[in-house]
C-alpha cells in the first residue's frame, strides 16, 4: 500500500484558534497547505483544529509530531493574551522559552523604521523555545519557528503563505502523487462494484469516488485516481474511462 | 472558566476523506457545522480531518466520542469501495453491522420510483451498526445514523445540511454564546497589554484578537468578545471600545 512505503514523507497540520471553531473566521490555510504539500510529494495525512487552550495544543502537537514526518501549525503566535501557541509547544517538548536575540534585533529595527513602539507586548513575539530555528517572515518580520519536526506559523493567510513558500525549499520531499479525474453524470452506485474491481487490480493507484449533487437533484460523480507511478496511473484511468463510457456516463 | 462549566454542551467534528486532505475538494462542512452549533449553544471544541483509513477513523472517533457531548462526522458513507466510515465506526464501538430493514425498504422504494436499479453496491448503504438511530435524508433518502453520541453524515454539503437541520431539533442545547466584534485599524500590539487586563477583569467573557493584513500591508485587528452573559458582554465590549478609541484606532 502507498501509505506504508518507507520513503513516504507524511505531514499533519494543526490549526489553533477559537475563531475558527466558533465559525467567526473561515480557515483558509488548510486548503493552501494541502495543495502545496501535494505538489511537493508530502502526504497530508491528518489535520486537527483545536482551541487556544494549553492542554489541547500540547496533546495535539505531541500526538502529531510523534506520528508524522512534519507538523505545520497555524495561529496563536501574536502579541496578545490569547496567543499561547509558542508557550504551549515549548511546554509540549519540555524546552524553556527565552528571549531570542536575533528576533529582538529584527523586530526592534523593523518597528523603529516604521515609527512604531516596540513595546512589551510586541517583545513577546521574540520569546521562543531555546534552540528553535527561525522561519523567515517576508511580510511583517516577526518570524515563525521550527522545534523538532514542528513548524509554527501565524494564522494570517498572507503571512503563512509567504513563510511556507520559503520553508518548502528546505523540506525533504517525496515522490510526487499525480492525479487524474474522470467526471461523469451518473450516480456512483451504478459503477461501484466494477470500480472496486479496478481498485483491486491497481493496488498502487488510489481511486476515490466523490458524488456531487447538481442542479435539479441530479447526481454526478468525480472519480479521482492518484499515484506516483504515471504509467500505471494512465492505465488505470483508461480502464475507469471505459467503465464510465460503458455505463452510460 | 467557561470551558469547565458543568452545563456546557461540547462537540467535535470528524471530517473523513482523502479528497479533503489532498486539496482536491474544499471542505464546506466545518464552517457550516461550527456556525450552526454556535447558534444552538453547543461549543465546537475540536475538529479532525482524517483519511479514509480504518485505523485513523477508529482512533479519532474513539478519542472524540469519549471527550465531547456530541461528535458529528462527514464523509465516507456512500456505496463505493472507499466508503469505509460506517464499518470503521461500528468497529470502534464493537457493534456488528447488519442490513437495516427500514433502510432497505426506504431505498428500494426510492430507487424503484426513480427507475434506478437497487444493486448490491447501493444495498451497502443499508448496512448499519445494529441499534443505530437513523438520521433522515430529505434529499436523497439514504440516511445517516447515530451510534452512542456519534452522528454520522455524508460529505455532500447539501445533504449534510439537510440532515443537520433535522438533527438539531433533537440535540440537547446549552446557553447560547453571544459575541460582539470591535474592529480597528491598529495592530494588536498597540493594545495587547491593556487588552490582557480587560480579559482579567472579565474572566467569563472570552476576548480574542485577530489581526488582518489589509491592502498595502496595513494591519487591522478584529477584537471578538463572546460569552453567555449579555450584560457582562456589553460591559466588556464598551471597555474594549474605549481602549480602542483612546489608542487612536
Amino acid at each position: 500500500m502507498i501509505d506504508t512505503m518507507p520513503e513516504t514523507i507524511t505531514a499533519a497540520m494543526l490549526v489553533i484558534g477559537n475563531e475558527i471553531l466558533s465559525g467567526h473566521t473561515k480557515d483558509e490555510n488548510v486548503e493552501y497547505i494541502a495543495k502545496a504539500l501535494m505538489k511537493l510529494g508530502i502526504r497530508l495525512f491528518e489535520v486537527r483544529l483545536v482551541r487556544d487552550e494549553e492542554s489541547a495544543i500540547i496533546e495535539a502537537v505531541t500526538a502529531l509530531a510523534n506520528r508524522y514526518t512534519y507538523v505545520f501549525t497555524s495561529g496563536g503566535i501574536g502579541s496578545t493574551h490569547d496567543d499561547i501557541t509558542t508557550a504551549s509547544i515549548a511546554k509540549a517538548f519540555g524546552i524553556p522559552i527565552k528571549q531570542n536575540i536575533e528576533v529582538m534585533r529584527l523586530l526592534s529595527s523593523y518597528y523603529a523604521s516604521n515609527g512604531v513602539e516596540f513595546n512589551v507586548a510586541r517583545q513577546k513575539m521574540a520569546e521562543l523555545p531555546v534552540g528553535a530555528t527561525l522561519i523567515k517572515n517576508p511580510v511583517s518580520v516577526a518570524p515563525g519557528f521550527i522545534v523538532k519536526n514542528v513548524h509554527v506559523m501565524p494564522g494570517m493567510p498572507d503571512i503563512l503563505r509567504a513563510m511556507f513558500d520559503g520553508l518548502k525549499l528546505v523540506l525533504n520531499v517525496g515522490a510526487v502523487v499525480h492525479s487524474r479525474t474522470v467526471s461523469c453524470m451518473i450516480g456512483e452506485g451504478v459503477i461501484a462494484n466494477d470500480l472496486a474491481k479496478i481498485q483491486a487490480t491497481f493496488p498502487d493507484i488510489e481511486i476515490g469516488s466523490y458524488p456531487h449533487l447538481e442542479e435539479a437533484g441530479i447526481l454526478s460523480t468525480s472519480l479521482v485516481l492518484s499515484g506516483t507511478d504515471q504509467v500505471k496511473l494512465e492505465e488505470a484511468t483508461e480502464v475507469v474511462r471505459r467503465l464510465v463510457h460503458s455505463s452510460g456516463g
